[in-house]
């Protein structure tokens, strides 16, 4: 199905769109076939979270906000699927509260660290990712390449939709680590300080909206295991409960 | 990752070999893009599922049996997908059996209808869809091509990882639908008459070894709602109680 296919009435319409979207962005080799497959690993929780952001949800990235606003050097690390799903969002972000954004992939190579620099340049934001002459510990040599003034020196890293080696691979340097994960169970999810269990543009589109004032006391009090499991039981109980209208 | 760097004692090692497989598939042009994606899709729901067949997809899979053996003309639909995933599987089943298999794909094309008779025909069985003359009444023109002594002609047919409208269309024929999905909640597994949740290549194992002469009284008996909602506790089950050593 392509775009002129879908009417913006489809109560699917921005599920659809979003597959568009990653599928246009592999033609650009910015996404990867496996990038692809975890795309629809994703599809298949965010169905179950009912395709909207939860409370669990707001309440990590509420904390999520507060966290940012108070580190000395965030940073948003982007793969290729946030870049064709959250390319927008991210540089409202970024832009409205000066945090940077550096380009880190699974499946390393310099053309395609090269391409995802230079799409957010050409929509108006410079981004981190071509002189990635250091290394997070206990990654293979080129997954493991970041720059020194990005994420190498970064207090607090946002990894969206990212591998749990890499965000256990920056726990053990010390980062504090926020993840947006789809999926509550998966290493990631587990791994991570933070854990926003939502849809990767939903969440920067999310936080914009947030007032940065707000908020500031949630960080004491947030459990992110408590959080992750209020997420699982929503899921379950959808499950136990959803009506035969709905579809996948 | 490649074959070669998955260890055959990886915990998740089948599934690992069946994205390979995937990816494989969508080189030679068997698989399509949208394939990969609902690839994944299917594997968060088999995650959900344990990754093994669950008591309500053997019952299934044992009523399935049942049903196409005492039926005049059943035959198995086969898209890009399915071929990827199960090929060998569903050649030892039809070949027992001799159940008729006819190749139906969602974004027809007749090279790709093409390519994958000729990849049964290369494993040793003939299978239909180079002439599909007929149409199932309901699907947009080419979606709804099928052979004359095929799909078109049969009582049962079984119709793995398919799409919602084909399963419909085909029971709008009159024709018995056993569905195959990971996705208890996807509209081809409620509009079926019997739905297996399971993984397509352990479906087709797990026939192959069940007893033809057992289980015939099990298809009076059989509830294809009760049995979705099994699943979907079971999975709603999973996530309440699933331990933190699991990972997607």
């Amino acid at each position: 199905m392509n775009r002129l296919e879908i009417p913006k009435t489809h109560p699917r319409y921005d599920n659809l769109m979003q597959r568009e979207r990653l599928v246009q962005f592999y033609y650009k080799g910015i996404v990867t076939i496996s990038g692809l497959i975890s795309h629809g690993r994703g599809e298949a929780f965010d169905y179950l979270l009912g395709e909207k952001s939860q409370p669990f949800s707001i309440l990590a990235e509420k904390v999520s906000l507060a966290k940012v606003l108070g580190s000395r050097s965030p940073v948003i690390s982007v793969n290729g699927n946030v870049t064709a799903l959250a390319d927008d969002a991210i540089i409202d972000v970024a832009k409205k509260y000066g945090i940077k954004v550096e380009a880190n992939i699974f499946h390393w190579s310099q053309g395609r660290i090269e391409k995802i620099v230079d799409h957010f340049r050409d929509k108006g934001l410079e981004i981190l990712g071509k002189n990635q002459t250091e290394r997070i510990p206990g990654l293979e040599h080129d997954r493991g390449r970041c720059e020194r003034n990005g994420i190498y020196a970064a207090d607090t890293v946002i990894v969206p939709l990212e591998d749990g080696d890499r965000v256990e691979a920056l726990r053990r340097m010390g980062k504090f680590v926020i993840a947006i994960d789809l999926n509550p169970l998966s290493r990631s999810a587990r791994a991570a300080n933070v854990t926003i269990v939502d849809d990767v543009k939903r969440t920067f589109e999310n936080i914009l909206k947030l007032n940065p004032d707000e908020n500031k006391n949630e960080i004491n009090e947030f459990d992110n295991d408590k959080n992750l499991k209020e997420a699982m039981s929503f899921i379950a109980h959808r499950l136990e409960t959803l009506d035969w209208k709905l579809e996948l």
